[in-house]
């Protein structure tokens, strides 16, 4: 990729795109929670073209249609996310932070060996929020802390 | 301006910016509307910074702060917007036909000599609203003719 093309996207993500961490309940895990990471690129389903054009030149990532109208192209795996970081953080400015905390939960999730290592992740991905201006999220650290509690995995 | 910085800023344009032409009713105008032009970044005033950085960078345009918490960046000059544009069209996907369309109709508007010459440059600036999905307008060339007519300066 060139480098106008790698500018381009950051601000295009910059500007209309979303760097995010969720934690979703799911009991078939170790630890009670998935983590589950995103890069999302937003735009109306007009632009299919357009977002096809993107995806095809990082390779990585699928787009999905929502009932909305909007169209997004999700990068939701590590070795994608990775890769579109690597290329962009130069560029990103609005979302830079975003970028690293990403980047660092990937690499201590691979880390996490007992419980309280995963809740201090959990800790982490909260950092999200106040990153991304999002209304009060649902599923946080300290839901994680009451589940592993309650499940006898961390001493209160 | 380097190339990482015009093409990011084409970038951050097509994700979260406008480029559109207005009709302004206003009798002191000799056809009755003031057309007026805007290249407008948008983003949550919490990013004022980011927004004078950009600014700064082009050295034109102003900042207003809404209401709603919103700062637009607006560029509504001629010379202006002649300066962005050529920094930024090489680079602009999304909204690369509203850069072109701006740039005839400020060229246009210079030549406008007559009424009906006025008419047709109203109708090229109803294209923004197809290429923008604006809503319906409420001031277009059809109001245009409707008052020209009404004034006598245009013959049904």
């Amino acid at each position: 990729m060139e480098t106008f093309q790698k500018a381009y996207i950051a601000g295009f993500l910059d500007g209309d795109g979303s760097i995010y961490v969720r934690l979703k309940p799911n009991k078939t895990y170790k630890f009670g929670f998935q983590i589950s990471p995103s890069i999302v690129f937003y735009q109306s389903k007009k632009k299919l073209n357009y977002m096809k054009s993107i995806q095809k030149l990082f390779g990585v990532g699928y787009i999905r249609k929502r009932k909305d109208g909007i169209i997004e192209y999700i990068i939701g795996d590590k070795k994608g996310i990775l890769y579109v970081l690597e290329l962009l953080s130069p560029y990103l400015i609005l979302k830079r932070k975003q970028g690293i905390l990403l980047k660092e939960v990937l690499q201590e999730k691979e880390l996490v060996e007992n419980p309280r290592d995963f809740l201090l992740l959990a800790r982490k991905i909260d950092k999200f929020e106040e990153l991304n201006y999002s209304k009060k999220r649902k599923q946080n650290s300290q839901i994680v802390e009451k589940f592993l509690t309650n499940e006898g995995l961390l001493t209160p």
